[in-house]
Parts: structure tokens; C-alpha cells; sequence
């Protein structure tokens, strides 16, 4: 965990709070405009700004009463869905401490972002502004980022809180979840953050959670979130979530977003004077964003920001999220001397980040056709579009001209990929296709040429099926950034070694996806039917076959998995896995650790990835990998006792190169959590026989009310088994005072054999 | 709907009751014996016993504490699983006519049957005591079932009301189902039953339903099965089923069984003179109780039972219900003058019915093998057991002597099926598996046999895909009473011409069930994940390939879809549908009608079953099957609204032979009912601007705020899209008095525009 700021400012924060009388608490919970808090005598205001993959910071000081007016220029690195295909932590790191740096040159206090919500469905609009499908790879990077940006001086928001996983319906919708994969999976990547790297903020989404909008929620805010996690900065509401200020304050709300909220403020003050609202959420409110104001003060740096470094890890970034999906006969990297026909108009007009509020200005665009043409000066490259986005022009000459290149070269690239108008914030997509007429394309190219590489971009997950069974080599991008352009040459040619690993399964189909049936939701609900088997969990508890799984990106090299060692930490397991660079060219190994509970207790997923780490390796050399793995991720959500809980006995844990490519698989002993809970009415008689203890003491009570060895043989029946499910209170009755005295007998005699 | 013999015996029901004290009344409320209830001035005893398929009266007047004692003879007609393979309403009605016989003849008033709960998941242990996965066929069939029993004077008893759809910790077991689930399959038929047939009784299960016990579920027992439905009988507990009378009979239950309840009988008492329980609710119950007793009594008739028709009729029944589900070359029906070999212990020990408490003793039984020989006399025909049920024997050797005698025949019938220890009443299957040597038996038949028919026994669907690919004819006869064998060998020879279809869904693998992840549940709970998507409506909304799918069936002879004509009726639509038999024998034809709706506004099954006809036919007949259908079969559940509704609109009604086979299909148009609601603070602008009227008034009243054309350019995104989703007290606050005003106004005009 990073040290926290918290102490230096705690002294001046009660001072400030002491001092304002409530409807100077009031005020503050609310904006001042559409990018700042109020300020209050002793209390500074703060700023934010969109993200969080570039800064959004609007031009002027009036920004519009919406949010959309231009803004600054600023490094566009990959959004979060190219960002999670990394992998890579302290990549992650390094961007955020970069956005630091350009947000103190704007006077941005608090960046909005890391958003973290989990790709439910393929659909969801806003997928590209979120890491992975995976819990655990969120977790890992949203932690390192925060914790980057806020070594930066820098506060984050992580974001959206909580269960925000479609843009339909988006302000009223209610996300219908079960506890376990609220905890396991859609709160999971928060909790981690939240105790790794203590947020300075937290962003409440627009949505309902089982009826209850997150801005309302005390058991999200205020029971979750501080009381069980123990967040200690505030909570700061989505753009327009706040239907109700004075529930949301009394839930846990801190700061309603954006300004001008004084009718709001005034309700307050009114709900407080009224009795309906304790003053105290209204003092917690105002301190939290006291607290932030104090911390982003107290953290402003005078910052030159170098715009061109900051590129060139756009560009090293855009790298190590390519994913190579496929790569034939070894067609990749290129022959830097050969002839290439370069197609699609995103070769010079790339589709490089999403859109809505996280859509960035960025300083510089880096072309892929110029950045090809660079990177091979000696190379032979032709271009034509193909096709065009808004399919304006005359598509078949487009189409024939590209034909006509291709078979002149020997190679193609084909960049393919999905328009802006297609995905963006605020709606969801209807299906996961490619545009036809740019498979007709592929079709048509790789008919005349033998030799076709596909470059991919878009922010949702694509049906690729058709691509795959075309195309000679397919690089997969997702959305990279201002650097996309030479970060794709950079891969093309093999100045670097792609690694990048798929964060979210291609289906063979999007009815094949877990949530197919249960998305977008209708009449503003939405049931998570699919329970904790989301993503890979789903695909393989139903060992369905995907095109390309969980996990998945090959390289130019190869690495073969020598050896693996568990040993027992004083918090879980530590793997060192042992791996050699097979092949002949340098490269990195990304080394993805799943753990599997066969006998679980619950309905859990075969495997769930639990350990990350990565190597560079020369060609021959050996290295080895320690990634721990912490005892808390292989826990549960218990529902029923309310918190994580880790089973006894053995695990499986494998090392993977994706969640379909096992390497090494060791078993091992874990020690679980104690789970015994006392005996009640409640509790079945198989229950109670499954614990020899107690099994002895029921025996002696029941003897002579149990059916004989081989009744029901007449009914064809077991009726051992079918007494199993019969609870105690049912069995004994309990309703009169001496059968309620048996069972309490009963009962205190069985809990005492089992917890003597 | 059937005459309803109310209203004779109301007075003397009133004037019984007043004069009953409470503690007469309370005592009404429990059951006297395992089997009858109470009697009090005025009020007789009626007496009850498990079924449905047949009678187990118990032997003498003494039944055990666990009513496990053995039952008198009697008819064991085809249970559910293969009544419902039938789909043939008038046949339900005259086994259960038959069985009011038996009843009667045994002193018995409530036969407690139909089993009507929904196949949710293959896995159910009690999936043989349901008719279909399908809600439409189950309410169809029930009540005739109903209609047929309560009109030959004995009472039936709907079960188990309701969600009961595994055996798993079943006393305890919550079913956590959304609304529209819940009412579109799971209580669907029960609905059907009520408002068609008004059963005397309704059995209530022993699970909880979302967290509450059925039995102490006002929802359940009063708001829907009363005041929705208008049910005027009483509700009976599922055996053991009452944890909490007093809250039990608050909620809607009239009579806890089975007996001894004296101290619950106080405890009811008690609670009414502590003021926590209504009296009125005690009067209720044993009114309900008084009511049933008084219908017996006068219902009861002396009849002498011709078990020999009824055998008969068991024989028809069965034919009816067995399913050809492949017929390769038309090897069946078979050459009387064959060599044929006979193969399977199930040939001589047949299995014909499930176990639990629908177990019956049955009158006779009719021999596979003996069967095949008394139809076949000119026939040459060998046996060989291949395998024993239970393991015993030399296994080799059986196998070994099977595959010898079935290279020597002209073909091979060989019997495969679970046996009853693995199916029953109290615990669910883990799979849907044949025993591995039963199928490398059929393996190595076939390999020396190329013409193998395979007759299939089982309670539970299995995994047929080994057994297709292999068999040349499969019979499938799910559990076929007592009658079994008999009727094997009508189909088998061709006497009966198969006319069964499937009333469940024969799935690929058991992993591509909707209910696959969510079955039995954990922890005492259960999620409902698939919500409508259930049985068929589930793998086609995947776009799942399935074996065999809902309504499967061959025929020895062939039809042909001639002609499908949609009337409009005042309740709904008339289909009259042509067929003609094209092919050589004459045979039956099971017509299934489907709707669609693919412009729902709800998320909907691609298809749903709303109409069965059949018609008979002789080689070149023309024939035409006229089957209305219900407006209310055409509805879903509104969530929002809480009611049934049928959209406006285009509907596609489709003539099948399955649910995968369709042959004619046509639009209709259908009025809708009229679903508008006022326009609140919760309706978003983009349902505003939906509706002409209303958004000419919006955009007069928004018209400064909205954004202009082209706005969001700069975030590369469509403002527009992302505005509708904002509910319009979002956008106006209301929260200070001038906005709340402005807030008002605005609704006013928008709802005057619509409703004007």
C-alpha cells in the first residue's frame, strides 16, 4: 500500500469543518461548476477532469452547462481496453504518473477515472473505457494506476460505482445482482483498489442496484465501501446521478456533481432542520470534500510536462497492448524489403480511443500507413482505402483498387474495425459484427493474396470468426492512442515483440456470451442471470469452445514452461514458474497463474485467474517468475456468513499462457477460514449427519423415530435420502412447550459435541 | 370450465361453521391421520391419497408415521413424463375419469395430483411426476386431468404450488425467480388449472419461494391464487411442509398435514386470542376444510371397477405416449416373422414408474419380452439380459451372450434405461447419463447388428447423442405403467402407429441447459439465472443445436402441411389447419401451433407453444385441425405494470410438427391492450420524444436547453442518444419550488397530449 497523505491535513480539516455553520456543510456538497468544488472559509476548491486515459480539461473557464465544449490538447495514451491487454502494472503505473504530470500543468486536482467496471456483455457501449471481464486483472492494474497518479499529486475517482454495466436505460436501470457476484465480481476490483491504493475519491454510478440508485445506496456507500473496506476519502457523484441529495447524503454521498446544486443545498439545510437528515452526514459529506480540496492543495506541483516523452510511452504503451491473435506460417513481423499494399481507411484515419466523456484532444496523431512507411524506408507500400467509415464514395472502385494492390504486393495489411459512430458512451451495441463490406473486403484480398495480416480496432470485443478463418495473421488492438499508428509498425515489423494478452474472451458467437439472454435488461431492470460465470468462468463452466479465449496472445517467439514450485506464504501461496525462451528472437512472456477448488463447497467457476507476472527473455535464456498469490483470492463471498470466506483443502493452481493453454498444474494443501456455524431448527438432518460428532448425538435422540434400513423399498424410493433434507424444527416440531424443550435439548446437545 | 358443484352445499357450509368455537375451527386446520382431516359437528372427514398416476391407498386403517406402509392394488397408469408425451388432452381426461374409480372404490375423496411443476432443469428428481417444460402443454393437459377426476366425483389436488423445481434441501430451498419467470412458466399452468378445471384442492410445495416458505406466502396463497385467480377450494400443505402454522394460516393456507397437529392446532388458538393471528383467517381455513369435506361427502358414489379396461385403457395410454424419435431405413415397425433378438434386463423387469410417494402398486404387469411374443408368435424370438440393473453377475459373460444372440437375428430391441435407485422422489440426478455399460453394450450390438432398435426407459431426460448415433430406431418411453410392455409391442409391430411427441427438450450435452450453471442452488438458495428462458424458449433464443427437440416425433406413415387459414375470434384466433397423410399407413398427427413476437418490447422466447390439435387420418386423407387460440396465450407478464398483456401489433403463428420442424406460418395483426401510463419525473426524455404528441410539447419546453445539432462532435459521440436516456426530473431538479413548478407543468401538458 502507498502512505497515505491523510495525516498532515487532518488537524487543518477539523479546524476548517469546526468553523461552518450547516448551511456552509450544505453548500459543499455540492459543485460550483461543471468541473469544481466550492470553495468555504478555510476550504480551498479542487478541480476535476475526465479521463482517464488523457485529460479532457475544457478550454476557458466557462465550461458549457452540458460539458462538451472543446478541450486542451493533451497525450492520448490507449484507453482501458488496449491498457488491460498489457497486463502490465507498472505500465500502468507509468502512465498514470504521466497524466499527473499533465493534469498539475492544467491545474486538474482529481483525474475521473480509473473506470473499472467489468465487461459484462460485449454489447456494453462503454467497454473500452474498462479493463477486462476478469475481476483479479482489474484489480491489479486500476491499483497501479491509482496509485501512480496519486504518487503524482494527482487524486483519483474510481469509477463507476457500482454494477454499471450497460449504457442502456443507464440513469434509471437497475442492475439485479445476486451477493456472490456483486462481491466476486462487480465489487471485487473496487475493494482491491480501495485497500491498495486509498483513492482519494469514488465516483457513484447512475444506475440502481436491485432497485436502490447507487447515489441512494447506504449499504453500497456507506456499509461496502467504508465500512467494510474502510475507504476513508469521498464519494463523489457521476455527472447528474443524484435524484435525491438529501437520501443521497444520508446513504453516504459526499459531493453532487456537477454544479449549480444550491436548490439541492437548500434541501439540505431544510432536511436537516427538519429532523429527516442527521446534521453528522451532512458534517461527513462536507469534511470528505474538505479533505480532498486540503489533499489536492496540499499536492499542487509546478510541473513542465515533456509532451514528447510522454508520447513515446503512448507509443511503448500502444506496444504491449497489441494482441497477436493469429500468426500463420510466421508471416509476422514483415520483410521491411517487401511490397505492401496497406489497406483500409484507418490506415489514415486510425480509430484510436472512444467516444463520450473520456474522449481526449490529443498533441499529436501518429499515422499507421506513415509510421509503415517509415519504419520499412526500403519497402515497397501502396495504399488504397478499400472502403470508407461513413460509406461515402464509390464503394466498388474503392474495393477494386484495393483488390488491385493487393495482388500486386506481397503482403497485405488490412486495417478493419468499427467506426466512432458506432460505439461510444451513452448506448449499447446491438450485435458484435464487423461491418459486412469490410469482410466482403478481407474476403475478396485474400482470395488474390496469400499473405494477408488484419489490424483490428474497436473498443468492444468483435466476432472475429470470419477474420480468423481468412486472415494469414491478425493483429488485435482495441483502441491504442495518439501512438497507434508507429506502435502498429513498431509490432508490424518486429521492433517489438508483441505480448499483449487478450483481457476479455472473442466468443464464436454472441449467443454463446454468459449474459446473452439478460442484456440490456427491459423496463429500466436488468437480471445479472448469469451469476459469478462471467467471462471465462461462463464459457468454461459450460466448456463451451470460443475463437479466442481469455487470456490468449501468442509472439514471435516461444516459451516453454520448465517448472513450477508452490510454496506456502504467510498470505497465501507463492509460484515460481520457470520459463525459457524457446524461439529465436527476444520477447516477453506474460504468465497467468489460475486456481481451481474442484470439491468447492459453492457453484464456482473451474479456474479464476489469481496470480500475473511477466519476464523478458533472450532467445535461450531461462528465467523464473515469483508471483504471489494472496490467500484472499481464493476465497469466496460466503452469502450466507456475509464475508470472503477460504475453503479447506486442496487447490489446483496452473500456470497458463491464457485460460485454454495450461502449462503446469501443481495441488495444494490451504487451510480454510472456519465455517461452522452453531446448529439451529434450521438445520437438516443431513446436516447434522455429515459431522460425526453431532451425527452420535442425533443417532441416541432419534433412534426410535428413524425409519428402519430399507423402508421405502414398497415406494421404489431411498428414504435416508429424502430425510436428509428434513430440518430439525420440522422433524421434532417444537411448537409446544415439550417438544420446544426436546429441540432445544437436541440442539445444545449437538453444538456442544461439535464446538467442545 | 366444468359446472362447479359450489353452490348446493354453501348453506349447509355456513351453517357449520357458525357453529364451530375457535378451537373447533383451529382444529379443522390440521389433519386427523397421515391420510385424513378432521371432522367436527357438521363436518365430515374426507380422506386423501398419492398419486396421480394411480392409487396408493395404504392397507389398513393404520398408516405408518412416514405413510411408507405398502398400498392396495391398483391401476398404475403411464406417469406424467410420458402423459405428457402424449399432448393429448381428451386421453388425460379419461385416465383420470378411470381413476376416480379407483378412487372411489378405495374411500378415497382427493387424489393428490397433478404434479404441474415446470421441467426447469433434466437434473429433477421428480421430473417424472411433471408433464412438460413447457407451460401451455402442462395447462392444457392438467386440466383435462382435473376436469376428468373432479367430474367422476373425486377432488384433485394441484402441486406443488409452486417454483418446486428440484429436489435438492428441498424443505429449505428458496427458488429466487423474477416476476415475469414466475408468472409465464411457473405458475403459468397453475393459472391455467385454476381459472379452467377449479381443482378442489391446491397442494402448496415445501420450498420457499424469494425467500419466503410457500406455505406462509400470502403473495402466493392470497394475492395470486385467490384475489388474482379467483380459487375457491383449499390449500393443503405438502406433507411436512408447515414450519409455522400460525403464520401459515395468516398467510393463506387452510389445512397443515399430515396429522398429528394438536399442538400446531393451539398454537393457532393461542395466536387469535393474543390478537397476532385474525380469527377471520381461522374461519377461512376451516370453511376451506369444511368445504372439501362436504363436496366428498356428496360426491361419493358406489362403483365397481373394471380393472380390466382400465388395464386397457393403461395399454392405450401408454401406446400414446410413446415417442419414435428416429427410424432409420423405416426399420419399425417390425417384421412379425423376424428374427429377433430381445436384449436387456429391462425386457423382463420392466421399468414403468418413478419412486416416492406417486408409487404404486399396480394390478399386473405387462412383460416386455412376453409381449413381444404374444403379438409376434410367428416370430422367432431370443433374449439376453446383456446387463443386470444392479451390477450383479458376471457382466462379461451377460455381455457376451447378448451380442451372440444379436448377430444371429434379423434385428436386435434392446432395452436400455436408469434404474429406479437412480431417480426418485427426494434427491435430483447429477447427469443425464446412460450407464456406460448399457451403452458399450448397444456399441457392440451394433457393431454386428445393423439393425438395432433401441427402447429407452427413464424418468429424467438423458443424453441421447451415443445412443443416436449408433441406434438404428429409437423408442423413447419415458415411464410407461403398467402397461408398458404391452404397448412397447403395439409400436414395435406397428399395431399402435407412434403419434408421441417430446414434452421436453433431449439436449446435445447437459451443459447447453439454461438452467445448466444454476441447478440445484447452494446455501439454501436457488436463482432462476435463464429468468423466461426455459426448456425450448431457452436453446432457441441461443440459437442452441439440440438432439431432439420439444415435439419431436416420427410416425409409421408421413403428413403434409397443406394449408393454414388465422381467423380473428373475440377471444383470440382460430387457426384451421389442412393436413394430409401422405404415406401408407394410416396414423395421427399431433398439430402444434407457435407464436411469435418479434417486435416485442419485452425480451420474449424467439417462439412459444400456443395451440395443440390431432387429427387421425388414413393414407391419402385430407383432414382439417381447427385449434383456437387464447388472446391470453398471445400475453406476457408486465412486471411493471403487474398484469397480463398482449402487445399490439404483428404476430407470427407458425403449424409445426416440432418445435425445430415448422411447416406453415403466417402474419396476424392482434390489438393490443392498452399499456400507456402517465408520464412521471422518471420518464426520460427519449420516451417523451417516443410520442409525437408529447414531444412537441418537450421540445417547446426544452427547447433552450437542448443541445444543438451536432453537439458532441468534439467527444466524438451522439448528445442526443445519450439525452434520451435522462428522466426528465434529472434534467428540471423539482427540487426548489420554482423548478418543481416548472416540473409539474411539464408532466401536465405532456400526459394531456397523450390522454387528450
Amino acid at each position: 500500500m502507498e502512505p497515505q497523505m491523510t495525516n498532515p491535513i487532518e488537524g487543518a480539516l477539523d479546524a476548517a469543518i469546526e468553523r461552518l455553520n450547516l448551511t456552509q456543510l450544505a453548500a459543499l456538497g455540492g459543485g460550483a461548476s461543471f468541473w469544481e468544488s466550492k470553495t468555504a472559509p478555510g476550504v480551498p476548491s479542487f478541480s476535476m477532469s475526465d479521463g482517464p486515459h488523457g485529460l479532457r480539461k475544457q478550454e476557458g473557464d466557462a465550461a458549457d452547462h452540458l460539458g462538451l465544449g472543446a478541450s486542451v490538447p493533451a497525450t492520448c495514451f490507449p484507453p482501458a481496453v488496449s491498457m488491460g491487454q498489457s497486463w502490465d502494472p507498472a505500465l500502468a503505473r507509468r502512465v498514470a504518473a504521466a497524466l499527473a504530470e499533465e493534469a498539475h500543468a492544467q491545474g486538474v486536482n482529481v483525474l475521473l477515472g480509473p473506470g473499472i467496471n467489468i465487461k459484462r456483455d460485449p454489447r456494453c457501449g462503454r467497454n473500452f473505457e474498462y479493463l477486462s471481464e476478469d475481476p483479479f486483472l482489474t484489480g491489479l492494474l486500476a491499483t497501479s494506476w491509482v496509485n501512480g497518479l496519486q504518487s503524482g499529486g494527482v487524486g483519483a475517482s474510481l469509477k463507476h460505482f457500482a454494477a454499471n454495466n450497460a449504457e442502456f436505460d443507464r440513469m434509471r436501470l437497475s442492475s439485479d445482482v445476486d451477493e456472490r457476484p456483486l462481491h466476486e465480481i462487480y465489487l471485487r476490483a473496487f475493494e482491491t483498489v480501495i485497500r491498495d491504493a486509498q483513492p482519494w475519491t469514488v465516483m457513484c454510478s447512475y444506475n440502481r442496484i436491485n432497485g436502490v440508485l447507487a447515489s441512494q445506496s447506504r449499504w453500497l456507500l456507506t456499509d461496502v465501501l467504508r465500512d467494510q473496506w474502510g475507504f476513508a476519502g469521498a464519494v463523489v457523484s457521476d455527472w447528474g446521478a443524484v435524484a435525491d441529495r438529501v437520501a443521497a447524503v444520508d446513504a453516504g454521498l459526499d459531493l453532487q456533481m456537477p454544479g449549480d446544486t444550491s436548490a439541492f443545498d437548500a434541501a439540505v439545510v431544510a432536511a436537516v432542520e427538519a429532523g429527516t437528515l442527521p446534521r453528522a452526514a451532512v458534517t461527513r459529506a462536507a469534511r470528505a470534500v474538505a479533505r480532498t480540496a486540503l489533499l489536492a492543495q496540499r499536492s499542487r506541483r509546478e510541473v513542465t510536462v515533456d509532451y514528447d516523452a510522454h508520447h513515446a510511452l503512448a507509443r511503448e504503451t500502444a506496444g504491449r497492448s497489441i494482441v497477436l491473435l493469429k500468426n500463420e506460417s510466421a508471416l509476422l513481423p514483415l520483410d521491411p524489403t517487401a511490397r505492401i499494399a496497406v489497406i483500409g481507411s484507418f490506415a489514415t484515419e486510425p480509430r484510436y480511443q472512444g467516444g463520450g466523456s473520456s474522449h481526449v484532444r490529443p498533441t499529436r496523431l501518429d499515422i499507421p500507413l506513415d509510421q509503415i512507411r517509415a519504419a520499412a524506408p526500403n519497402a515497397h507500400v501502396t495504399h488504397a482505402a478499400g472502403f470508407t467509415v461513413n460509406g461515402t464514395g464509390n464503394q466498388d472502385a474503392l474495393h477494386a483498387d484495393a483488390v488491385e494492390i493487393a495482388d500486386a504486393a506481397d503482403v497485405a495489411v488490412l486495417f478493419l474495425g468499427l467506426a466512432e459512430h458506432q460505439e461510444s458512451e451513452g448506448f449499447d451495441r446491438e450485435d458484435i459484427e464487423l461491418p459486412a463490406e469490410q469482410l466482403a473486403l478481407l474476403e475478396a484480398i485474400a482470395a488474390v493474396q496469400p499473405h494477408t495480416v488484419v489490424v483490428l480496432a474497436s473498443g468492444g470485443v468483435l466476432r472475429l470468426a470470419p477474420v480468423a478463418a481468412t486472415a494469414t495473421a491478425i493483429l488485435n488492438g482495441g483502441l491504442l492512442g495518439q501512438a497507434s499508428g508507429s506502435a502498429i509498425a513498431d509490432v508490424l515489423f518486429g521492433k517489438v515483440n508483441p505480448s499483449g494478452r487478450l483481457a476479455e474472451t472473442v466468443p464464436l458467437r454472441l449467443q454463446d456470451a454468459p449474459s446473452y439472454l439478460h442484456f440490456p435488461g427491459e423496463h429500466s431492470r436488468v437480471r445479472y442471470g448469469e451469476g459469478v460465470f462471467v467471462g471465462y468462468r461462463g464459457y468454461d463452466a459450460r466448456d463451451q469452445d470460443v475463437l479466442y479465449p481469455f487470456g490468449h496472445g501468442l509472439s514471435y517467439t516461444t516459451f516453454s514452461y520448465e517448472h513450477l514450485d508452490l510454496h506456502t506464504t504467510e498470505d497465501g501461496l507463492l509460484a515460481d514458474v520457470q520459463i525459457r525462451n524457446t524461439g529465436s528472437v527476444a520477447g516477453r512472456e506474460i504468465v497467468q497463474l489460475y486456481a481451481a477448488k474442484p470439491d468447492s463447497s459453492v457453484s464456482r467457476a473451474p479456474q479464476e485467474l489469481v496470480g500475473v507476472g511477466s519476464i523478458d527473455l533472450k532467445p535461450g535464456e531461462t528465467g523464473t517468475v515469483s508471483i504471489a498469490i494472496a490467500r484472499r483470492d481464493l476465497a469466496y463471498w460466503d452469502d450466507q456468513l456475509g464475508r470472503w470466506v477460504v475453503e479447506d483443502g486442496s487447490y489446483w493452481i496452473t500456470a497458463a499462457k491464457s485460460s485454454r493453454n495450461a502449462q503446469l498444474s501443481q495441488e495444494t494443501t490451504v487451510a480454510g477460514d472456519d465455517v461452522r456455524s452453531p446448529f439451529t431448527a434450521e438445520s437438516t438432518i443431513g446436516e447434522v449427519m455429515a459431522h460425526p460428532a453431532a451425527a452420535a448425538v442425533a443417532v441416541a435422540a432419534f433412534g426410535p423415530l428413524m425409519p428402519q434400513e430399507g423402508a421405502g423399498a414398497e415406494l421404489g424410493m431411498d428414504v435416508m435420502k429424502m430425510m436428509a433434507s428434513m430440518p430439525l424444527g420440522r422433524v421434532i416440531g417444537g411448537v409446544d412447550e415439550q417438544s420446544a424443550h426436546h429441540l432445544q435439548a437436541l440442539l445444545g446437545g449437538l453444538n456442544a459435541a461439535v464446538f467442545a
